[in-house]
């Protein structure tokens, strides 16, 4: 793995962004929200959509600090066209997608001339309150096409969220009136950028790595993230903790499901082979967008203001294939490089890694020698669903057996289901 | 018009940049030319499109400061994805076109493992040397879905010159042989932002203003530049000067051609519509883009480089008809607000036009009264071409007569070329 580190500085802890202004929180005080209700109840109100209410959950906890609500239209343009914002007072933060509420045509009568307008969510709830609302285009074709460098049919996030979206976009100042909770069993794993900084205090760290993931753990992840450790050791942090992070928003229907993801994470700190002491593993709110390296600033840029200091990037972060062409929709070394260069995130310390692959004469997976490239094999997420969908084990020390496991009981519950009466639907 | 004015300095004379850098000059002084000839001539060689040797003279002569050749990868990507590039020092300058020059495969194998490659014109005479070039992957899809906005098919510059382009760019540090000339009878026009400073530096100008077109100059123009001198003066500046700066390069087959649009300028002068005296006519040869908001960066940007501190924004400037839909490609106002948010372009003092019509009560061409909409007549470029091409005289007061009887002609020939045997390619 090659490290390369911008400053060395130990992470200040408190709630204090590393852009020296105060981490936003946008859930309404206890005491203020009957009144809140009640006043959003005599507002013009907008249904919102599942993923829409991932992103008020993003917005809300100060994920994408200083942002305080859905983007109005200079922040649109800035993030569409220069991945960063400017703040009032010069700063320059990185903000490489757009974080922007559509409306159709019918909501944007309903709302008129009105400021403040109430959010419904999926369920009917009264999510929140935009204020002093601004309503301006949706040109999906020119949001799309700067956004993911395509307007190719299929991208996961614009056939779901974007294609069906109304052709206006709403931004405002967001108040939420409750925290946003899932009830899936797995609430406890959503952290707050906030009580993820507490934690990271009580554990005395003094050094913190991210590492983004939507996919299991296998023993080639966790090599590097050890490794990492190890490396941040040597370099004279005394106690380097892991913010292992999976993202808990949308994903395509062919990516494994959150529920059984964070239980596979959890079988990997049983089997040992992520020391627990040393660990925090924390679901990522955010949805998904597979933008390539407009998003992976995005994915660095929330981890910063959850109090991370070095972010782990491999080769073609949040990346995929290209829908309708034979080819990596990006090339897989441009998100690092996009990242290392990208305005507002100068003091992120990036750490690059070294390809790992499973080494067939070790019997275990470790970083990739071209010196001798025959005795590695390298196993793809396919080949990894084969493994799992056919009940046959992957090479010894793959993955920890626990977490094999998991897996294995997955792709045996979706085959029994496709095999059914009625095929699943997967995911999102 | 409205007047937002960030600085009121007065402009520095000199060839020193407004970042504080001085003004790159690629081309080679005369003694070293026959030595660096000789030293081409053993190199491996690219030919190079007219539209590449447009480049070629924009990067010789500084309009691009501080890029020193066409783009290496780590240019590229800023350009692509941030619209600037951080220097070395930390400062941000704006760069929102990638200047790339593109190979074929066959090139990349002729390049081979050199550092320098020799850059023949396209009349087969040696122009320059790329130094210490890479090449890297051009993924035209990318380049042009993040310049665009869009991958709608018939963008002009897109079929002109990216679809038949290869796929690899070449970036490196350029030296030109001699100062590139078209011998087309419109050099004297052609000065570099260094001579242009010098002029304006002659003049004792204390503040320059450039107007971009690529159109023929209505009265309408000529009230807007007309009165944004008038505001300078009020504003306390003793001698503001009007850069006419028509853009030379690449158009679109149906824009009128430049020597054209270059006698008809001449004719507004001599008819007294815009004052000799204190107006500057010199063309900026950078092809055009039709990339809107992306584009008018680097208009804005060109100009700066050439001592310009008050540029002149309208609506919808570098826009155009979205090729296949019926709508303009751009929102009209995105342009001058990418514009005032434009990294490194902070210093700039942007002067945004009200819109100027022809009164038919006034009988002249008059800022747009809101009050008394239907005493006003829009004439559009197409309503322009109609008149002209019917021999019509358009509304008195719409243009200079001596400038009117200049497209009178043009469309003349055009018609009397399209009616005889052999059709006529009109421009590009």
């Amino acid at each position: 793995m090659s490290t390369s580190v911008k400053g060395t500085s130990v992470i200040k802890s408190s709630l204090i962004d590393p852009d020296g202004g105060t981490l936003v929180d946008l859930v309404v005080p206890q005491n203020e929200r009957a009144s809140k209700r009640a006043e959003a109840e005599s507002m013009p109100k907008v249904k919102i959509s599942k993923i829409d209410l991932e992103w008020v959950h993003v917005i809300s906890e100060g994920w994408a600090n200083p942002l305080r609500g859905f983007m109005r239209e200079d922040e649109y343009l800035q993030s569409l066209h220069f991945n960063c914002l400017k703040l009032k007072d010069g700063t320059v933060v990185n903000m490489s997608l757009p974080i922007v509420l559509a409306i159709h045509d019918k909501d944007k009568e309903v709302i008129g001339a009105s400021s403040d307008v109430g959010l419904i969510g999926p369920n009917g709830d009264l999510i929140g309150i935009l204020r002093s609302v601004q309503v301006y285009k949706h040109n999906k074709e020119e949001r799309i096409a700067r956004t993911w460098g395509t307007t190719a049919p299929r991208l996961p996030y614009v056939e779901e969220v974007i294609s069906p979206a109304g052709n206006w976009l709403i931004g405002g100042d967001l108040e939420v009136l409750e925290p946003i909770k899932y009830n899936d069993g797995l609430d406890h794993y959503r952290l707050s950028p906030c009580e993820l900084r507490k934690e990271f205090d009580r554990r005395q760290a003094d050094a913190v790595f991210a590492f983004q993931l939507r996919n299991p753990v296998h023993n080639g992840h966790a090599l590097l993230m050890n490794d990492t450790r190890k490396r941040l050791l040597e370099m004279g942090y005394k106690n380097p903790i892991l913010l292992l992070h999976p993202l808990g928003g949308f994903t395509k229907a062919d990516d494994v499901p959150l529920d059984v993801r964070m239980e596979q994470h959890s079988k990997v700190l049983e089997d040992g082979v992520l020391d627990p002491e040393t660990t925090i593993v924390a679901i990522f709110p955010s949805p998904m967008h597979y933008a390539g390296p407009t998003e992976v600033q995005w994915h660095a840029k929330a981890r910063i203001n959850a109090g991370a200091n070095f972010y782990i990037v491999g080769r073609d972060p949040a990346g995929m294939s290209h829908p309708i062409e034979k080819r990596d929709l990006y090339d897989p070394d441009h998100g690092k490089k996009v990242l290392s260069m990208a305005p507002g995130l100068e003091k992120l310390n990036i750490l690059l890694f070294k390809v790992a692959a499973y080494d067939t004469v070790e019997k275990k997976m470790a970083f990739f020698d071209p010196s001798r490239a025959k005795d590695f094999l390298f196993i793809s997420g396919t080949k990894m669903r084969t493994y799992a969908r056919n009940g046959e084990n992957p090479p010894d020390g793959f993955m920890c057996p626990g977490g094999w496991q998991v897996l294995v009981k997955y792709y045996g519950s979706l085959q029994s289901e496709e095999a059914g009466p009625q095929s699943a639907v997967l995911s999102a």
